[in-house]
């Protein structure tokens, strides 16, 4: 851990980044907010308090040149929450190495992006090494409940035949834009057509096991995805939209791994609303057996945040590179103040 | 991880000693033994894998002069279970480290020396850093089911304000020896008098707490231990005792955290024969909550043998020094072949 305060620039306002910014900016002993980065002309100019709802002017203005900040900035850290594809943000995560900054990165693809892009892989590694710095990409999923957190069961086990990993959200309880995510309210036809141009679905299934089956030393012969509707049997109603009978209020997609010619890690991620009970599921066939349950599940749109900020100063601590959740020390919550309690 | 297999000496050939040398031998891709340290003289002299109970012979022979077997059979990590007790384990490993090895152990008190022996943990760091060795101390508990464990589980969380750990161990599942540790089949004054000499418990819950409640940045105004006995309610008989209505059939023991003058961190273990069922449970009061359980509970004489030998690989690559498990790589069953499921 490091003694002094972390700097850190938030780079990216959305939701999430909003929140990351309120996370860092309630924890001075931890962290010290010095810079904040959006390309949104409603948040450009204005205190980076105002803009993630804090009572508190932070003394940052949003701006909107990446470079111009970080030189002024001079982080150790840049919280990045920008996208989903790694394509859109890799000259982003440049652009921070480059200034001498580590990054922990919600982007869902650079949580294991050895096997979907092994070029920009190597390219970002290399200039993460040049720069003496650390790239890492987490969250809650990919990067914690259904990569991280299923290895960690493993953690005792001489032997592991097989693994499964079940994860449910309500996601009425979830962000509106998760909601759509899942295809919730869609007709199931909408839906299908939907599904084939990207437009719904979970990213990082395929990254989190390439993590697992990577942390047990399995190489993969085959990864198999699948993506379907869960219908509703009857209507639902979230704060943000409705659901009739028939009509799609979800998703529920799957990963399985083959390794020595046989199905031997299998996720599965069901995201829809009027679901009975979020859960995070991890069961080990191995020695010993593992039959791990996270009742109420990990709440996502609070624990994205909660690794982003817990990962900063592992990342900070560790060598330089690319690097993956299963290569950082074990995430906790290493910033909690005991004074923060109420 | 290392791509050859790493050279391994088993220090110890106890119960988990043994069962380490036979996971240690049953994964080539991962491990060679090359030597086996034991002072029982019914031990010395034989090949490792019949004191071990393996089929084929290892081609080790037992011998009881550390030294020799070091400086012959140059490992690249020991694999050290002796005794509980710091201070009788300390040349042990120093030993080791100056013989060039990494040492994974399942010593409880080395598990988070820092408060308890921070003399012998300076003296063990320096050397190890000396040596450019890593030396840590793991298992099941300490080290996993009551520390690691806990504190991935709050991994996710932007504030935490207290955390309960709870394990159940229906001890009846048990080795003999962890039978007689929790003083089943014992009249209540003979527990009492005893748990005085410390002839009864576990030991290891105060460096989980404290192992948490540094991974968590809190400073520990006092750390309060407890152990009762837990008396039988009707007869129990397990495969090597007894245990009359009223007699004690197992321990109850506790560790309590005081940071910023409250109770923030409670470990609560319970070992005994007749429990109705094992289980760990870590709560989180925290943003967000979790209500994390294992079903079951975490099997300890496999997993420690399991904890052992996965963080070899571990220790190996991290800079060195005496760690801790929070400063480890989260632990897996990194060396399981695809090869050796049936």
């Amino acid at each position: 851990m490091s003694a002094s305060p972390l700097r850190v620039v938030q780079y990216g306002l959305g939701p999430i980044g909003q929140a990351a910014a309120r996370a860092v900016c309630t924890k001075p002993e931890a962290y010290r907010l010095v810079g904040a980065i959006d390309i949104d002309p409603d948040k450009v100019g204005r205190d980076v308090a105002e803009v993630a709802a804090l009572d508190t002017p932070a003394g940052v203005a949003v701006a909107d040149d990446p470079d111009a900040v970080l030189a002024a900035a001079d982080p150790d850290v840049v919280l990045h929450t920008t996208t989903s594809a790694l394509d859109e943000v890799a000259a982003q995560l440049v652009r921070c190495a480059r200034a001498g900054a580590h990054v922990v990165s919600s982007t869902e693809e650079l949580s294991f992006p050895h096997r979907q892009a092994p070029a920009t892989a190597e390219r970002l590694d290399r200039v993460a090494r040049e720069e003496g710095v650390v790239l890492v990409g987490t969250g809650v999923n990919p990067g914690y409940a259904m990569d991280t957190l299923p290895l960690v069961a493993t953690g005792g086990c001489t032997d592991v035949e097989a693994l499964r990993v079940t994860r449910v959200v309500e996601a009425g309880a979830r962000r509106a834009p998760l909601q759509k995510k899942v295809g919730a309210g869609c007709s199931v036809e909408a839906f299908e057509e939907g599904a084939e141009d990207g437009a719904f679905g979970h990213v990082g299934l395929r990254e989190s096991l390439q993590m697992v089956a990577h942390g047990l030393g399995w190489p993969l012969d085959r990864l198999d995805t699948e993506m379907r509707p869960i219908t509703a049997d009857a209507p639902v109603e979230t704060e943000v939209l409705q659901v009739a009978a028939g009509e799609v209020a979800g998703i529920h997609q799957t990963a399985t791994g083959v390794v020595g010619g046989r199905p031997r890690v299998h996720l599965a991620l069901k995201m829809y609303v009027g679901a009975p009970e979020s859960y995070d599921a991890v069961e080990v066939d191995g020695t010993p057996p593992i039959d791990l349950r996270v009742r109420g599940g990990v709440f996502g749109d609070t624990a994205t945040v909660g690794l982003l900020v817990n990962t900063a100063p592992l990342a900070a601590d560790a060598s330089p590179g690319l690097r993956t959740m299963t290569e950082l020390p074990v995430p906790r919550a290493a910033a909690t103040s005991p004074n923060d309690a109420t």
